[in-house]
């Protein structure tokens, strides 16, 4: 097409996609193409503007690391993720929330009951509830992945002074679905901000902080994988989450209870002396119906 | 927000901007997610859709250096780039077309009737025209800047073979506003299409072809500086290229003429002793009006 002009190049890209191209891959493509397009003419966006946007993409390639994945903060920051998330929630389920950057593979089994706190100061956390399916009833076997930050808001990745495995566990419920482990309250923290992420936070006057929060992946064969997290009611960035996190039905209430009501057999129940906080949080997975 | 809809979102996060955000900025991070969102409303993108989007954006990551440029490659073979040209083109002056990433500063001069070809084989073309302003009268002291590939295809700077400044020049014109200069006919060639652009290209069926060209940027005091090329009309993929750049305004015909009909006094006649090619390119800017 050698008479390209603003209007007609959109469907001058379309008309290069051969005929045997994959249909999903040519309607992803063509939305996508679509809505960059017009974003380009809605804004007459100036060769400065393009070669900014290019610099901070050429930005967060130069700080992209196995262990800092800033296209992906990125897409949490501009709530794409979350986005992608609600799209593919199943109503009748716990909503699904932000997997971020923090998940670790292989987190060390942890037993009904048992503790991730360990020396680490702070208030001592129970978490308990049951995994149900939408029926109400428990899902014997489930998994539930758990990680979270240590009490200076540095996940276990981001940390020298924590081992690998720091406030991560992996627990597999019994037959009535339940589980329970102690922890410290999880705090909130900052999304890291010293990249071409953080830039662009600070020149919409946005701040980078999350809410604190426990964070989940359920899963158990024939049902769907939900990714999820447990807020605290009286976290200060609750509707300010800067990657769009929070949702009603995962805000909770820690309750404080005294060091007597903590219950018998519990890994850590021999070290509660003072009250501890407690969080209930069931879980709903709809079946995997695909 | 703590209950963030996939209908809301788009709303929230324009909610989290300051409220003395730049007001461009607004606009531009408006429509961007607006877009960004409605993209992945509109084609349901999935968990698994998205990673492959995170993982093109990492491979280009990967790729990028100060010679490999794939986040503009990908904007050229979307049509991005092209079509930020021709929003911002004046209907006056000659067409704009896209810069890509083979321009180096710093060209050394080349004075009027110059010779780019020097001992490189392939036929001789001498390209000869006027820049002249909107009014038609010629621009004194107009300068162009003149870059192409050498007869394998290849840039300057992607060939180890050539000198920095292998075809490219930089001439200034007189009071007639002429230019003319001989170099070798250029060829069609490829983008680079062994990074992450070229899998998206093979995805969609589409080849990495530019047309052949040759490639100036003119600019004069006052006067809208203009990134501009000149396809032969005999090039097999005018219709196809594969980063958008041909417009009707730049395609011309190459025309053969004997070496007797060569003009005298320009650097390379004593040289043409067969047939040689011949195109006429004039070119209009437009006055500067910011």
């Amino acid at each position: 097409m050698r008479n390209v002009t603003a209007e007609n190049i959109t469907e001058v890209f379309m008309g290069y996609l051969a005929e045997d191209t994959d249909p999903r891959l040519r309607e992803i493509m063509g939305s996508l193409v679509k809505h960059l397009h017009d974003f380009a003419r809605e804004t007459r966006l100036t060769h400065e503007e393009w070669r900014r946007g290019i610099a901070f993409l050429e930005g967060c390639a130069a700080v992209e690391s196995e262990d800092r994945h800033e296209f992906v903060l990125a897409s949490d920051v501009l709530g794409l993720s979350s986005l992608i998330d609600m799209i593919h929630s199943e109503p009748a389920s716990t909503s699904s929330s932000v997997l971020g950057p923090f998940h670790v593979s292989g987190a060390p089994p942890l037993a009904y009951g048992g503790d991730m706190k360990r020396h680490y100061g702070g208030p001592v956390l129970l978490a308990e509830g049951t995994i149900r399916d939408t029926e109400g009833n428990p899902i014997a076997g489930a998994e539930l992945d758990i990680w979270q930050t240590a009490p200076n808001g540095l996940y276990a990745s981001q940390d020298e002074e924590q081992d690998t495995y720091s406030f991560h566990g992996l627990m597999t419920v019994g037959d009535d679905g339940r589980y329970a482990f102690t922890t410290v309250k999880p705090v909130e923290y900052t999304v890291p901000s010293d990249g071409p992420v953080g830039d662009i936070l600070r020149a919409c006057g946005r701040h980078p902080w999350r809410p604190s929060h426990l964070h989940y992946i359920v899963t158990a064969p024939g049902y769907r994988p939900l990714v999820t997290e447990i807020f605290p009611d009286d976290d200060p960035y609750l509707d300010e989450d800067t990657v769009f996190g929070v949702r009603s039905d995962l805000v909770m209430h820690y309750d404080e209870r005294p060091a007597s009501a903590f219950p018998e057999g519990l890994a850590i129940s021999g070290k509660v002396t003072e009250p501890f906080l407690h969080v209930t949080f069931d879980i709903t997975l709809s079946k995997d119906t695909k």
